[in-house]
């Protein structure tokens, strides 16, 4: 996580719905200084330590922000996450975007876990490229959080060479050659193969990760006697978490599932005041 | 939709995922022209148009993009919602965040559709601030694309009292009477409340709005005997899709609800490269 | 006040005003402390608190600000408005700046309570969108600091049906009723009237504001009679200071003036360096 | 004028206004075309031309703008200064806050020209840093455009010795010296005088400039004599319209308002609609 | 490449020279138009097509550029590069900035091409992150224009464990462990060993990629015997061009040059104006 | 310096190498709390405290920096320069940028030092505009720390009337009477000369300082003649290390070197880690 990205991130999340000013909290003469606990309403998994951390501080660094759980936490229904003390109308004016963001990255941390649970520890879970534009880093480490593992963060540090890119080449071959010989050695390239040929060519033209897509486990099975121990292999498309038991089952290192990302469900986590604290 | 915002934005979005360069559309040598299309590969509502119209513009001024279905039509699954045509490597750098924000809007605008047939004409669907930080004005777009309202934009439009608010003040009279003495004419009051009697005082008040929260529909009818007509309603809290047509009976003007953005379903939409175009 | 937006601005006003290097400051060896004063050198209304309160911490957190007023205090010629204790070159560098804020606000102010007290609380006085570029927010702020009401912040937040937005449609009605159609119930309706029969098909349509365009005060008391008290009303068009008393004689409730931000005069506010502080 | 920074600035004043959307031109269903005008309602001087040029560009590239006046031209009251023909709804969209900056430009313009002729020819008439935080490149191009001669931009491109910074020497002497050793060739340096001592001092210690705060007239003529013709001379302080004349007589080459551009006075212009245009 | 960074980026550049205005160049009245030519002054390998490309479009639109040389290509002495036809005004204004790249990417360019011939196809030449701040992008893009290879752009995509790192952990063995475990698929290690152990101790743990730092010839020769052919492997430290082609005989993969960005000499290129076009 | 936009630079710079996160340092479970040293590797000035006081503040503001050197102070082969205490995971996160920063820095301010010590006393060393883009006040500041002056910052803060530029005016009196028409009283004008004649003329014509463009020593021993004393003189164009004795010799004032910034030799600067702090 880079801190200075995400407060530059927060800052503009909190611009975002404060605008020119929050008419309803505006509206207190005084200066009462309040208590406040952050709830989860649901069980899953926390994410989100350093939004709560560092967001509270930039609306107005006298905030005293006490954090009761980890990333990665597993928090039950009830539970009291963190305590929030200081001026009525700052914890008031940061309240909805900072829960928007523990509730996104906490529901992307429990469907994340769940999905690890579900691979019961035969293959890894990873991520894709469809997180929502803007939240990219926030969100890949929310799936770290759920236990998952991240793919590429951008087209910019791995080479996904898809069936799009493949038809601007002569074969697998010519495009994996172009690319060693164009790119430096810390990338790694990545074919997406939908046939056991393209299995066959990918492992003899050296890519480092066999990626099958929309591929039945059946198929996966029998392509998997193809490639050898060091390359790495990765199950995509459209796998839902009802597949995972029978992807996991074929020996394939890394299932990745979009849905993590582009599909979440929040979990349900709210602030409560506990009132006025006394002087 | 402020279009010179939208823009600011696609390219921030774009930033994020091409990064340094894309690794994988840059090895092409050659600058071959192609052909693709947007496809839908899920039945429900599209919205977008513009993410289409401007994306691909601002990644590559050359690239043409014939757009043939409006912001709320409905989509069946397999039809040709674009066709793109222009460089290949252009097309394939701007793939997957344009298709990443289509997803996303088409989603949100599928349930906000299936929550207002829901509905059947009785009351409207709106939204509320449980959206994406960073996306607001394009979820809230994506709402009304599929027939939904918008709430309040963010904490500068609308006061809204809720019982944290209410805390701060003797009375909801007290709390009203403070926001007119301080507001213009051109800013609405709601007040959120949970009881009868509290529903009694915001009339006697004077709210322009009125919020049933977390209430059961057989409540909402019972103290809708109190609300004028000049008054909005509104139900609220944790109201799902199956809970829709009980609180539309009871004639309550407005159900929102925080699941069209903080849990959006992405609809599948795709991009198919239809080859080389011959010169 | 959006205080992160505040500090956000404040710094790029700042280094509008710096850019490379202070040249004359930084000719300073040492690092001498010295104590200033902010002097009104005119009477009138302060507006600026959060600006001198934020604004010295961004150039330098060790300056000390001691700020002996509110905003909307009234202010005597001659009056210390504030103590800054720090370092020379700091003091010196935040400046031009800062007084060129507390300047604009405060002649806001005060201009703003010149035209409240003009209205002897027969009516209410408010802005336009008349502001400056890049200065809506503050702006607005100083009119509220002098006593004054804000209209709408800007096009998102109000609809304002003028005279070329109701040459596309077939009548004030049929405007309403599209708006009404598309709008949530967060967003007030205005209708900018120049005709008594205006008047009356504004009120029979559901307008929520009407506003008198150009009228005299005699045209607006006629038309006042057909304006059913829950509609709000408001006068507006190139009203002037003098003007004010027999338009708030009319019974009008919001003059709108846009000379209060258009045409502003600053109020005369300096810094006086007091000498440096003994160790 | 640099038109990139220009750019930049229009985009975030549009963004300020418009938000997330224009609720009240985005009613519109239909792209109807039409023709407006920019009239001027007062007469004055224009300022402003790149501004209305880049401004429509920037909210839609199809509205065509056909300005018929150049900047620091003389307009009279009625005149068309321009014609608009596009998409209505952009055209409502954009008019508020170009308006503004022509309003306000052609203000600091036209206050400008009159102090220029009040001058008549004797002593140049220059701004100060006084400005509008965030627009001092306009505002000190409306000033040329008024006749007027700009001061320096900031703090970074000129030295000004003024009564705070030479506390911090032995002399004024030690304060050039000072400044010449640590600084190019370059640099200008202007020294603030309240006493014949304080020019004798300064002509001898080699400043540029010469400025007299504060003064009299009769002063200024007395000190006048102290200054060699190689080194610029300027009266500065407080002073009005009124004094110009007996300030132009002393023979002093330049004459530094504040209030060009602290407090402006817009000049009256609007933009008329006249009607669709038949295809 | 990623063009829409590099638009950001020559906006910045060009805002940053060109700051309030083109003192010089704005004192032209009229709008001559000139053609003008990029001539090289030194032989060396051309890069910064896209700078050229773009840089002059964003300063005017209006302006046609001919580039008549690739990236990487080889320029002699006196060869015309480019020619710019355009508003003198707009030519000169640009001309310093992007003068000012083109010399420093040609530059880089060249060096590198200078490395790689010194290593005549024995190991392949790569860069640091000792990149000027701000141009990491575009100083590694002329490192691939001179024939080099990129080393990971940043600490984003590829793990390195030096010695301060591993100061952190039981043994390499524990570092790497540590590293798979919380790391996908995409991303190589590489460890930085200074003695034989060290190299013994990554081959063993599964290093991606071993570097030899500050070590000589002889002690690499050495130590590559404990390699095998997948682990790749990189010198570093120190190294500068007389000290190529020793290391290149070691068989070592990459030998990876800081000063190739960090002390990077300008390859002289100039503008030089041909004069005003006849209309 | 302008500390706020430093602190600004900062930002982005260690955004552009942190990315997404750092892989490597984000191992670390634990939050050992390191001290290390900032050691020079090479002798030369030292130039960039500001970059190292608030460069790790940015990262983590519980490190604490204690800098043992000034600006512009001569650093041994060996010398520590500062120490830094704090979190592991953060000081390896600033390192490479912050070192990046302060080797161009300090190599800027030790070329420059060598070039002031060359010229003996007998003129002024000064920079120019070939600095890199993104750090022209960083890098005009170095060049003050080795003991040099700044020729202008853009071309907005001196008039430079080029051969591009005089091509524009029927002669170089023409031009300079332009200039002081349209242009206020703070800025300079330089005319860059190539021949005797135009000496002369620049002279009569009253330029503030004459440039002698690629002129041998000779030429300008010669033409020194044609200058009064109250004009400043420079000579330019393609001086080296090697030329600065014999152009001194000439009496010329000041010497302008593009090498001082554009073909930058870092000065070896590193960070060494002393270990872990005990409790």
């Amino acid at each position: 996580m880079n801190q200075l990205l995400l407060k530059k991130q927060l800052q503009e999340f909190l611009i975002e719905d404060i605008g020119t000013g929050d008419l309803s909290a505006d509206l207190f003469n005084d200066e009462t200084e309040i208590s406040a606990s952050i709830v989860s309403k649901e069980s899953g998994l926390f994410a989100g330590y350093e939004v709560l951390n560092l967001g509270y501080g930039l609306i107005d660094p006298s905030i005293q922000t006490s954090i009761y759980v980890k990333d990665g936490d597993y928090i039950e229904q009830g539970m009291v996450l963190a305590e929030i003390r200081g001026s009525r109308t700052s914890i008031l004016k940061g309240e909805r975007v900072l829960l928007n963001l523990l509730q996104r990255l906490s529901g992307i941390a429990s469907v994340t876990a769940k999905a690890v649970s579900l691979a019961k520890g035969r293959t890894r879970i990873c991520d894709t490229r469809k997180t929502t534009p803007g939240l990219r880093m926030l969100e890949k480490y929310a799936v770290r959080c759920g236990g998952g593992y991240n793919h590429r963060f951008g087209l910019y540090d791995t080479v996904m060479l898809k069936d799009n890119h493949l038809a601007g080449f002569s074969s697998i071959q010519d495009a994996i050659e172009t690319a060693r010989k164009k790119l430096g050695h810390t990338v790694k390239i990545e074919v997406e193969t939908e046939t056991e040929n393209q299995v066959i060519e990918a492992v003899s033209a050296g890519a480092d990760i066999i990626m099958f897509d929309n591929c039945t486990p059946e198929e996966i099975s029998q392509r998997l006697r193809y490639v050898p121990e060091r390359i790495v292999t990765e199950a995509s498309g459209g796998i839902e978490l009802d597949d995972i038991d029978s992807y996991a089952r074929t020996g394939v290192q890394y299932i990745s599932l979009g849905f993590l990302t582009h599909s979440n469900k929040a979990l349900d986590i709210s602030l409560n005041v506990k009132g006025a604290v006394k002087a």
